[in-house]
């Protein structure tokens, strides 16, 4: 019978002992009879994604989940490209960007143009498609007053400084080179050329001429930061010939899975809270277990009730993620004929006293008929930690997914 | 509440089953009810320093616990220089020296000049400032009749050999290059030439004519030995922005501790064996903790045991590190409002049947209410296995550590 493998991330789902919890984690105090399941089948450890005590954002985590490596990480422009859709090409240089208003001397008025919401897509497109000195500009809308903006072209470099100055009532920054070599040059004095043109076209659509009336501030100038450089990176899942998808809501989650090659799915009812559509989730992941042989289902809520440090609320989360899991394989019992391993993992801890991202690992579980069983009866940062995985890292964990299903490719002889 | 830290350093440590002591370790074997305590109340784990089955000195075991790799380390000679409080310079080369005596033929009478005691900081002024083909002299005393020599200049290399024949009777030895290029040619070269310069110097001084009449060998001569040239090292404190002290005895550890941007702080009643002032230690290093977020509190004597191979001995001075420790943690109770974590650690094992240091691996914890509790009751190398930081490296340790100040870059976003 063929292995298939449904992956379980719990967003930032590792912490620390909590006084309101009896000095137990979240994730001990929380009722979780389906992880606690799939711990007492399986096989179980902790992971540091990239190396002990060492925090990773939520993009690298999620990066090293899905088979690279912290080389491979591009930076925040692309990241935010991949979330967008952006099908970046090797030596592309994205920059993350707010639709923002200057006055006639180039100072910042409103770092978000009014947090514009509508009309972001025809900005975009009136812009997309300019190109200077041969090199193209692709600009794409993001989330509210957010854009992702692309430079394509040769000898482009990402060493190249923000141009938002981060406060109002100053001007734009000039784009400085980071480091002494003729492709930031050539990339900074690119950018202080385009940006310019960017502002002339933008100040003269129909579009902030009608907000300039209105009284709203016209989205008339892009702020840029985050440059990074798109490297020739090979999708994980092609390398490797399984076919994957990832169900999530967040467009950074989505990013990731569109680099390594997971098809990416969502709906308008996953919203990346604790509200999100369990039901609606794991019926689709299970679905996709039809036609995948590697499903991503990731929820979100566990990592935000960390960053409020509200460890009732986290706790919350987590058994909602339960009964997100115990959905999905409920679904998977009834329609799947082949054996589907269920892991549950998470892109990093985030405990509630610290409000961010820690170095702590996290607990790992991989569970099914086929998979070796330890003594650990309890899906927890402690009790995983005693498990037959022991302390692993996040490649590991990642080959030994992709080992049952035959892709870790054999060396030696 | 802000986290500081609180690193117990039991020198060595880690040792082997030991018939005297019905087969336990000496840690086992030995009264702890402090450290037992720290370990119920934590996070425990086994640590390799460099890699499992790999003895490291002294030196590179603080090395790796105050945040370097095997590959930053200089050399004896750097070391023993920092432990003598001199500031090298990256390019310097750094030896180790024996005031020693010799005849006119250049044979080694007396390897450590009649183990002089006295006058070698008189000595080792006379001789320091000198200069040679525009390469500067620096000498300084250390204990008894050691001494750190150093050559600053450009274009030299540490790849020379000992000039110190190791048995007496025997002539100088030429220092040789230990490698075919031009700097080590030309840095043996220059101390073929300016150590019998310094003999000159030596031979003449006051205090060896004084010597001589009264019957004592002349220190008339430098040994080298252990020739080390400084790496362009940051200090991990300054890279990472932690404020960090180390109460020690032995100027090795004082040393490092300097290298890596620690204050190293001491008395003359640290004396570096059991009969240490371990009140005295206890509290510099709970005051140290109202400055300093990271403070080390270490101790030598588990080491000198293992060496002797007296495992009652090396019990013995494990239930001092207990009472020291336990003063320490009363005092900063007393004194301290953050929350303050306690970590056990050892530099390597000194297994008493191998008389040496050996790749066992120590035992850590890392305790605190905000710390992860595991299962484990009792500080020793086989509990400490059991524990859920499982087995890391001295590296991930120090990551780890100084994830709990926030220190550890995050990657990624």
């Amino acid at each position: 019978m063929k292995n298939k493998i449904l992956l379980a991330i719990a967003d930032g789902v590792g912490d620390r002992p909590v006084p309101e919890l009896n000095m137990l984690t979240p994730l001990s105090y929380a009722k979780t009879p389906t992880l606690d399941l799939l711990a007492k089948n399986g096989s179980c450890g902790i992971m540091d994604l990239h190396g002990a005590g060492v925090p990773v954002g939520t993009d690298l985590g999620h990066m090293i989940l899905f088979g690279y490596k912290l080389s491979d990480y591009p930076g925040r422009g692309p990241i935010e490209a991949f979330g967008e859709g952006i099908s970046l090409k090797a030596g592309d240089v994205a920059f993350r960007c707010n639709f923002s208003t200057v006055d006639d001397n180039m100072n910042v008025i409103d770092r978000r143009a009014g947090r514009i919401r509508e009309g972001t897509q025809e900005l975009a497109k009136a812009v997309s498609g300019m190109s200077i000195d041969g090199v193209e500009v692709l600009l794409k809308e993001a989330t509210e007053h957010r854009a992702v903006l692309v430079l394509r072209g040769n000898g482009l470099s990402a060493a190249v400084s923000d141009t938002d100055p981060k406060v109002e009532g100053k001007p734009v920054k000039p784009c400085v080179p980071k480091e002494e070599t003729r492709e930031a040059d050539y990339t900074a004095r690119l950018l202080n050329k385009i940006l310019p043109e960017i502002h002339h076209v933008l100040k003269n659509h129909p579009l902030n001429i009608r907000r300039q009336k209105e009284g709203k501030a016209p989205a008339n100038f892009l702020l840029t930061r985050g440059a990074g450089k798109m490297p020739k990176l090979e999708k994980t899942m092609e390398r490797l010939h399984v076919s994957g998808a990832c169900v999530a809501a967040e467009s950074t989650v989505l990013g990731v899975a569109r680099l390594a090659g997971l098809t990416p799915l969502t709906s308008p009812t996953f919203t990346g809270n604790i509200d999100t559509d369990i039901a609606g989730k794991a019926s689709m992941a299970a679905k996709a277990l039809k036609d995948y042989d590697f499903v991503v289902l990731h929820m979100k809520a566990t990592d935000l009730f960390g960053h409020d440090n509200n460890p009732a609320g986290k706790v919350r989360a987590i058994e909602r993620f339960d009964q997100m899991v115990e959905i999905a394989m409920r679904q998977i019992a009834d329609t799947i004929e082949d054996n589907v391993i269920v892991a549950l993992a998470a892109d990093h801890s985030t405990p509630c006293e610290r409000r961010e991202h820690s170095g702590d690992p996290v607990p790992v579980v991989i569970s099914g008929i086929n998979i070796r069983k330890d003594r650990v009866e309890a899906f927890d940062e402690v009790s995983c930690a005693e498990g037959c995985l022991c302390r692993i890292k996040g490649n590991d964990f990642f080959n030994i997914l992709m080992d049952y299903l035959e892709a870790t490719p054999k060396e030696g002889n």
